[in-house]
């Protein structure tokens, strides 16, 4: 019997346990820059792999991460089902009918912005193979055809994620961009397709016109009468299988069987998980926590060791060509944006409109490094190469975000506790009544030069006696306008035997919440209360709130009801 | 590089798709017996197995889950994964209060229901070696604590569910088993650690002392300190990652470190991530949702996976022994039973309380099989032992829930839909008023011999014109108590405009539930109306409820928000 030996055991769960606590780690890390976590994770496996821990290292790294033997080969097959199912959760994120609303701009976006770069990068390839890094051996079509699709294909979870980042998502402006994203990945996928049709990597080997014509009929099928069949399914299982185990299971394992499908036909196997996500969660019977418990799992436990994995693989100093990179990059991003921003410009957009798709568009990241290890693995590029679509993939979801956050401006919705310090939470107060309250909670506030905390505790003291600010039900929010403060200031009190503040209710406040605002900026003072009332109408957090000990704890409850 | 060919990949996925559909399955068709569904999903394994899988299709079944190569590496990686995240899950949930609350008797019942069997099984196998399957070239107290062990330890996730299942979880007895089965666990895995460290297992083969006291040093260690790290960690977590994957890579992370070293040390992964899982769950500050996600994505994908893999190692029907199976049986059932029920005597209780414990504490069931698993690893027993113990171990399991149910006689709650019949639910009522929406609804019911429709229509009304039942917010309840009627009916009808069944909110019913009772049961009109306005209690519901357009449905959305 073939099975990983004790010692073999005991090296794959430590090198599982390192890998996904870093990639995890590292993916919090460049999300304190406003970055996609999956640059974090990839950064996460170029460290652990041969190109820095492997130079540091050599034996800890290669006991832990080999490329040969058993823990190699238990590794590739834990993320090949990684991938699979990240690719479910991709699917599951399209929505269908988005597509047919956005149509026709989305076409123009998605057919220039995958055509303009795919020819750019096609004629390159094909104009200067050896400087491009062709090899003699590979058949130079395919490798010119592989070479453009990884530099035009978008990374739709990215361009999603990004855009829900962002509060873009349900724009219109959002919608297009998803939706152009969209059509790229699927005509982008067939177009990979045909690719490795030609290649003959099918498992019975058959020819190109079957590939096509097995790729297509899957697509359609899945997407009329297998979204019909699932449709009519999903309630079925619901009433009569465990819930939600029935629905979770029959969910992963259409999606395998629709990967190992596809790889039968002789492409990879995410094109059919991701075909058979776009056709389960086009149905309105897939339950919001359903779709929870696989996104959450796949997300933060498959998808980060999917993409740090990648950094194992190759060595990125010593196989760095910064000539290819920025070849590739400028391709890249010249063909993708410009691409797209004439598809947005014909459509009848105005450029700054298509200029923001176009930024939206560039992110080609997590597809293109999935194209570019297919092409690794059956040998049509080299790894100077590969490294080089990474750090494309990388730069390219890097400059996404920004690009789009500088043209549009978009508002990020104001939190209370953006502006809460952590010397700035009293888990309990001294004061019994209101006024020394207010003081109190003035005195734990980082004021800022010349303002003195006795004038200010007088102010939102008179503010008070106006009009008492006990909301009820435990919550009083005392607060004032001031001039010249730079920005908005909040202090959160919790009283353990409650302070009155002549609420409607006639409860005595047991949290105390404590809001300054500059007085020119109207909107902010009405949009912070607004928030602080959001977050305490539920009774749970309302009744926890009041027993937390630490500012932690406070942050940790404010955050974990958000979802 | 060694990684998973194409046509690999294809098998991988397409038999990790078969075996998760079919172990689910199985799983669904064994809980209609009110069986756990652990013992399905190793029945799939079985029948997708050599046992019968192999004798019908044998050139299929070796394509899909062949014992050598690639592919039978791979698979064995990702069941090590699904069992040591199974027993993270497993000790999440142990709560280390109920062991110190249920304490002392708790103590009596596992440390007699762990001796008795194990002494009778070590006996046995001491004295009668040969027969009971020992081979020369094992040495004999291996072999014999081994045996003991697999015997005598409790299977407290099986445990688990089968008291939850049955409404006893909270219940003093069930806290009791709960409390006993966790000393057994404790106690077993260190008897067994002491096993493998005298075989020097560890991958650094240290001798016995080291095994034993870096065992216990990790159980203190992690349930101390450990503990106190973790429950500050994890409100820290929350408040400054993404939520709520932070704590999820953190959980999954630690349970993989935790399980890298217990196998470090020479004892198996799951250990440690049992101990860890101990940690973490006893942390109130892990929240229930992630808890959930855990749980959910663990339970039904991995531990199915594991447990179907079972059946793929070894041919069940010509590795066939009665004798040793039965002997086997006997002294698990005797033992653990008798041991059980004697200490929980001694400890005070009644003769009936204590069956009671030793017919709860009598799953030997899924622990069982890991140690057998381990000993047929380590060549310490054969395959007809192996399949001797798993099928005790089912049998076992089987024999626990109807025979505590037989003792103790457990009330299960009373749902309504429980007595709604398919030709019962009525999607859109063509009646526009009380008296003629409760015709249309008595003429939907399966009415028993010698019920007329129309007299018992007349019976209903004249209980609804001494009180309307409607209850306002769109629902409304009418019904009545018969005589000599066998069993509840209950009828549901969805109206679109709207009947008047003078509601205190004025607001006529767009669901109307028809509910008749036996009259000679006045407990169950009263506990099937307080069911009906639970299940109606949150406005989501009922506004979905009056869109549903089928019985399937119907009987969905009743479900799928009870969790």
């Amino acid at each position: 019997m073939d099975q990983l030996s004790p010692q073999e055991v005991f090296r794959f769960l430590l090198a599982l346990a390192v890998l996904l606590a870093t990639a995890r780690l590292f993916g919090e890390g460049v999300k304190r820059f406003n970055q996609p976590a999956v640059l974090g994770e990839i950064l996460a496996g170029i460290v652990l792999g041969p190109t820095v821990l492997g130079e540091v290292a050599p034996k800890l790294q290669y006991g832990l991460f080999p490329l040969e033997g058993n823990l190699a080969v238990a590794r590739d097959g834990l993320t090949t089902l990684a991938i699979v199912l990240f690719l479910l959760v991709a699917g599951m994120e399209v929505d269908l009918s988005t597509l047919w609303r956005q149509g026709r701009v989305a076409l123009f976006v998605s057919l220039f912005g995958l055509l303009v770069p795919f020819s750019l990068a096609f004629s390159t390839a094909i104009t200067f193979p050896s400087s491009i890094g062709w090899e003699p051996g590979v058949d130079i079509t395919i490798f010119g055809l592989f070479f453009a699709s990884a530099l035009s294909i978008s990374a739709l979870p990215v361009i999603a994620k990004t855009l829900l980042d962002m509060n873009l998502y349900r724009s219109d402006l959002g919608m297009t961009i998803i939706a152009a994203a969209i059509f790229n990945d699927l005509i982008g996928w067939v177009v990979i397709a045909v690719i490795l049709g030609m290649m003959g990597t099918g498992v019975h080997g058959q020819g190109i016109g079957n590939v096509i014509f097995l790729t297509l009929a899957f697509v359609a099928g899945v997407l009329t009468l297998g979204r019909w069949v699932i449709h009519r399914l999903l309630p079925i299982l619901q009433a009569h299988t465990s819930w939600p185990g029935g629905v979770l299971a029959f969910a992963l394992s259409l999606a395998l069987a629709g990967g190992a499908f596809t790889q039968w036909v002789g492409i990879h196997a995410i094109f059919g998980s991701f075909i058979i996500g776009v056709a389960l969660g086009d149905s309105s019977h897939l339950r919001q926590q359903t779709r929870a418990i696989i996104d959450r799992f796949v997300s933060f436990i498959f998808a980060p060791l999917f993409f740090a994995s990648i950094g194992l693989k190759v060595n990125f100093a010593t196989n760095f060509d910064p000539f290819l990179t920025l070849v590739i990059l400028a391709i890249a991003v010249v063909g993708k944006t410009g691409g797209s921003s004439l598809g947005a410009r014909i459509a009848g957009l105005t450029w700054k409109e298509g200029l923001t798709i176009g930024s939206g568009m560039v992110s080609v990241g997590t597809m293109g490094i999935i194209v570019g290890l297919l092409a690794l693995q059956y040998g049509i590029i080299h790894e100077r190469m590969f490294v080089a679509i990474v750090i494309m993939a990388v730069v390219t979801s890097l400059l996404s975000g920004p690009a789009m956050t500088r043209i549009l401006k978009p508002k990020k919705p104001k939190r209370f506790t953006d502006f809460l310090a952590s010397r700035s939470f009293i888990p309990s107060l001294k004061a019994n009544e209101r006024k020394s309250c207010i003081g109190e909670l003035v005195s734990a506030l980082p004021l800022p030069q010349g303002f003195d905390p006795g004038t200010v505790s007088e102010i939102v003291w008179e503010r008070e006696q106006l009009m008492p600010t006990g909301l009820g039900m435990g919550l009083a929010v005392p607060h004032a306008r001031l001039e010249s403060l730079p920005a908005p200031l909040v202090a959160v009190g919790i009283s353990r035997q409650g302070v009155d503040f002549d609420a409607p209710d006639g409860e005595p406040a047991f949290v105390v919440v404590l809001l300054l605002t500059p007085s020119d900026e109207d909107s902010t003072q009405l949009e912070l209360l607004a928030d602080i009332a959001h977050e305490f109408h539920d009774e749970d957090i309302r009744n926890s709130a009041r027993f937390t000990k630490t500012y932690t704890e406070f942050l940790a409850l404010m955050k974990s009801h958000r979802l």
